[in-house]
């Protein structure tokens, strides 16, 4: 049963039952990838020796753990803030069951058993299971009312509580084959469908979740009740009356993408982790059911974030209050909110586009979430976090939403748990198939092991990416098969910055990427960003591609106006920042003048390897003793993105005027 | 009679019937007054031949006529753009009518008659007056709404134009002796005593102004219904339902005073114009009725908005969206909006406090705002006007609230019109009385002639204000009598830059102001800001003070962060701006470093005559072909804030950083 189950296991599109309709292309499970790639497989093992027991550990510390025995003994004060806090348990079952997967470890098995018997002691006799009402049902007259679900649509968050249970329990089943906490899940489960449904209570979730969340167990269970349950949370939106006048998005609903039915939404709006899990729960339910007006609607909303919501390094949700999306085109740089949980969500939700409609360019969103703005959201030690990733960080510029410095957990703690659970899956995010055609779509070096037609089929990748772009695939079949492998050529590396005109490169690259099979370069389509080799393959055949990784100066569309005259760094699919303690102690006063040469240079010792870029600009220094202003040739050195952070605190920069026109200046 | 009706004439409380119950203290009439100032004579001699006449001629050239003689026809289609421009014919019949009081123009008075003639043409047989639902009653289902007044409290503005109407009645009344425009108002106000009150309609007026009308015309007719209902709608406010936790002001209400009832507000809030109106007739009603609530209520708004929503020039409104207050302390330089219409607003309702309470803080923010915040909305040509008075002009950054230079006319022509109007009435703000209390509250040069105990008494300044600190008062009573000459010590020259702690001077004043009579000092009592010489007075009795006219570096409350290190500069009653054209083309590049000297000279050729302020300081030069910056010495050359803008455009500064500690660069 245990093995069935791994076999079964599929990162985002896990299938106990096969579906008559779903995604046309699926993923290949994280559990049939061997990750042999320094990049990735370090940041896996931190994650599973530091940030799980971390986590474990602060779910204790804090009471969260002490939340489910009170509730399991109908007594007590709920002990932590928010009505939520049950999730981050489920979060960190649902990392550790992916690390389980592929890591066996029989302590943290049994730990988990222990934990998911206190979870199982929470939930009420009818399957009903949040403690932040189960301890004290008179209490709730704050943000969960007193009756269930009343203020769902507020801020119970009883709906999105649900939703983390069910992923973490199906991660949990599939990981172990036990169905421990599969089985409080289903119980819960089969409770929301008795309660809500056509001619049955109706209510739009208040923090989605419970739509991917019910999605998951219908593909283990194939009941067809949770995809329906799921199809109607998602219908119910829109429907309760806001002023749609109002500009207080509270107010006229758009945050919580309520102002109007999904099917004529168009925007990426509202509350961006909410958005995210709506639109891959719409994205779910769309492959399983064929709904195309859900498809409609998710690719113009898509349309909408890329071209006009995104930060450079593929973060989202530029507006602190409400952590939210902005208007079109309002990315501010020097407040930037860009919560860590909002870029996971973009990961959940770009993956499930591609298998949608088998485009690189979700995976070239995907891929720019994943090295940058994503996983600057854990440091280096595994232990400490940013809730908000900053675009820049200014001595003289506070504000409340600006993190300086990660924390080890928070007392709204969504994004370390959801870091802990995102790392150990992204070995699922490598290939994917759809019958003969397999996709290799990120550059991460290891095996994986397909079927081609029920033949075995392993591709090793060998790389040493991103630092370097000469890629090697070994393509291992069982015995010669055809097949189509289809490769994706990075939009970076074809000039398109960003799948959308909201970033370009200012100087064009001329080279096409050129592939060779077994030594001799070969002509090859491009289909929807795929390099497609077709032929029979023979066991060991080789094929390399070396990906340009010329330094770009990135720049912004002129809608952007904080970027306006200003450049920011690439090389591969890495952005790169300058910081305080490379440069002299201070970082906003750098200009970058056009046609400065840049070179690169490995650091193995730095910031656990990484490439640098170096360069001869200027900067702008002031003398406050003397109280001058005085300009300075000087050295550049800058560092990827998500390595920001690590040493301390100080300035950081991505963003570099190009020159200068004006200065501010500024006296506090 | 019309000989009568112009000593009857005061300029905010204007009285055919003797009140019981009023104003302790009564201002003196501006007809009492004869200027020989060359500071104000000179304005209100450019608002007699230049500003009333050009607002005229716009209000035709627009179509604002027009609009009048279409709903005398009964056909057509509003012409303009505002439910509200017939205000802009009222108010400016209201400057042209003080203007005649004092300035015979037989002309004037017959254009003003046919003027009227036509208004009156436009009303309807009950007395409603409001031309855009009169053209066309099927029409306005847009601002209007099918029925009158059914949209008062959105942006119908039905009661704002009868309230301007009024006032514009009232005034052309009091001017000429003439009934034919009262006649229209007192139908007009008629009609809204059948229709609103305890038992009938109820409205909360969307834009106040009704409530200060009907006071007016409750004092020329004694008729108490026109009182009785300016203090019902007043109470009228916050008892619709509006959204109190959302932060969006329309819906939360306080946009229009609306959000709770007027008695329980506390803090200056919404469309600062609406706000000043609302609390100004608050005030006159506490003053004909002894309402004490109503008191209680505007000295706790009057202290808020001093202490923390005032500019250091006076100005309030500091929010674009929607015209209006910002939170405490959110007073942003770079988009300040400081309506014009608001700073007359503050003129009125500081007034009015003043004649509740005595106290010349009152007066102190009077004199502020009227001799920068408010005039700063008139060029010096008198026919071009700011709508916003802007913190600062930066060459780089633009807003679209941020005026660089004035405009003959707006589509919203509220400022101009309300200019027109204010300006003519400026010398009924310089004396007031109260028994044998008289009271000199501006130092404008000319003879106000007053009566104690029936007795003659003229009193004439003789002074070069607001250049010069040295002034003298020459006291002429018909005969000698006793009476206490209460002369304003400004806070200015008292070490109080503003009656709060909002705003304060870094060096201290150590010297008492000297009073001198017949040249000899005398010892005087200070009473709530006056000082008290209490004698028999005889003819050629003169009072010498010397107001200290040192330049004083202000510093704002650490509370506002955009001013936190920099520095403004105040001489007098005057703020001090520096513009681009006297600095070497910029003024956003300027330091005023601590202990600077300055020097002061007067200036005759320059904006009319100005004293300017000069002293070394530094600046910050950016080489845009070289692409450096340094820092230089150069010479400030400060002018009067209200002079900006009367020599083309370019940058302008009114808060100074003392020193530099970073610098922000700009690269667009």
């Amino acid at each position: 049963m245990k093995k069935l189950c791994l076999v079964l296991f599929v990162c985002c599109n896990i299938s106990a039952y096969a579906q008559k309709q779903d995604y046309p292309i699926q993923p290949l499970a994280f559990t049939q990838v061997k990750l042999a790639d320094h990049f990735w497989a370090s940041r896996i093992e931190t994650n599973r020796t530091v940030t799980i027991p971390a986590s474990f550990e602060r779910c204790k510390s804090t009471g969260r753990i002490k939340n489910f025995e009170m509730a399991a003994e109908g007594k007590g004060k709920f002990c932590t803030v928010y009505p939520f806090d049950d999730t981050d348990i489920y979060k960190t079952i649902e990392g550790a069951s992916y690390s389980l997967a592929v890591h066996p470890d029989r302590q943290l098995d049994a730990y988990l058993d222990s934990l998911i018997t206190v979870v199982g002691k929470a939930q009420e006799a009818d399957g009903y299971l949040y403690t932040y009402r189960t301890i004290d049902p008179i209490h709730p007259g704050g943000a969960a009312g007193p009756e269930r679900w009343m203020k769902e649509n507020e801020n119970s968050h009883e709906l999105y509580c649900a939703g983390h249970m069910y992923e973490g329990a199906a991660a949990h089943f599939m990981a172990t084959g036990k169905r421990n906490f599969l089985n409080i899940a289903l119980k819960n489960a089969d409770l929301l469908v008795q309660t809500f449904g056509p001619g049955k209570r109706a209510v739009a979730p208040g923090h989605e979740i419970v739509e991917m969340g019910l999605v998951r167990l219908y593909r283990i269970t194939g009941k067809k009740e949770y995809l329906d349950l799921a199809k109607f949370f998602i219908d119910q939106r829109g429907k309760k009356a806001y002023n749609k006048k109002s500009k207080n998005v509270w107010e006229n609903g758009t945050y919580y993408q309520d102002d109007k039915p999904v099917i004529n939404q168009d925007e990426a709006e509202g509350h961006a982790v909410r958005a995210m899990y709506l639109y891959a729960g719409m994205a779910d339910v769309a492959a399983l059911t064929g709904d195309k007006q859900y498809l409609a609607a998710i690719d113009k909303i898509w349309d909408n974030m890329v071209g006009k919501k995104m930060y450079v390094q593929g973060s989202i949700g530029a507006v602190g209050d409400g952590e939210r999306f902005g208007a079109n085109y309002e990315l501010p740089n020097a407040t930037a909110y860009n919560e860590t949980c909002a870029a996971i969500g973009s990961v959940f939700w770009n993956q499930r586009m591609f298998l949608l409609h088998g485009d690189s360019k979700y995976i070239d969103v995907l891929e720019k979430v994943l090295y940058n703005g994503l996983i600057s959201g854990v440091g280096l030690d595994g232990k400490s976090f940013f809730y908000t990733n900053a675009m820049q960080i200014q001595d003289h510029f506070t504000h409340p939403d600006i993190e300086r410095e990660r924390s080890g957990w928070f007392v709204c703690s969504c994004c370390p748990t959801n870091v802990a659970r995102l790392i150990p899956s992204i070995p699922g995010y490598i290939y994917a198939q759809n019958g003969k055609d397999v996709f290799v779509n990120l550059f991460i070096s290891g095996t994986g092991s397909l079927k081609v037609n029920n033949k075995a089929l392993q591709i090793t990748q060998q790389n040493n990416y991103p630092w370097d772009g000469g890629l090697a695939f070994i393509i291992n079949p069982a015995s010669a098969m055809e097949m189509n492998l289809k490769i994706r050529i990075p939009g970076w590396a074809q000039n398109q910055a960003v799948p959308s005109d909201l970033y370009s490169y200012q100087q064009p690259l001329n080279k096409k990427v050129e592939i060779k099979v077994n030594g001799k370069p070969v002509e090859y389509q491009m289909e929807h960003g795929y390099a497609v080799i077709s032929k029979k393959w023979k066991k060991g055949d080789k094929v390399e591609m070396t990906l340009p990784m010329d330094v770009q100066r990135v720049m912004a569309s002129e809608k952007l106006p904080d970027d306006a005259g200003r450049v920011a760094l690439q090389r591969g699919p890495l952005m790169y920042a300058a910081e305080w303690t490379d440069n002299g102690g201070k970082a906003a006063n750098i200009i970058i003048p056009k046609n400065t040469a840049f070179t690169t240079q490995y650091e193995a010792g730095l910031l656990n390897g990484v490439t640098v870029l170096k360069a001869e600009v200027k900067a702008i220094n002031v003398d406050t003793a003397k109280q001058t202003v005085s300009t300075e040739n000087k050295t550049l050195t800058a560092i990827p993105y998500y390595a920001w952070a690590n040493r301390g605190k100080g300035e950081m920069m991505v963003w570099f005027p190009e020159e200068v026109k004006f200065v501010d200046i500024i006296s506090r």
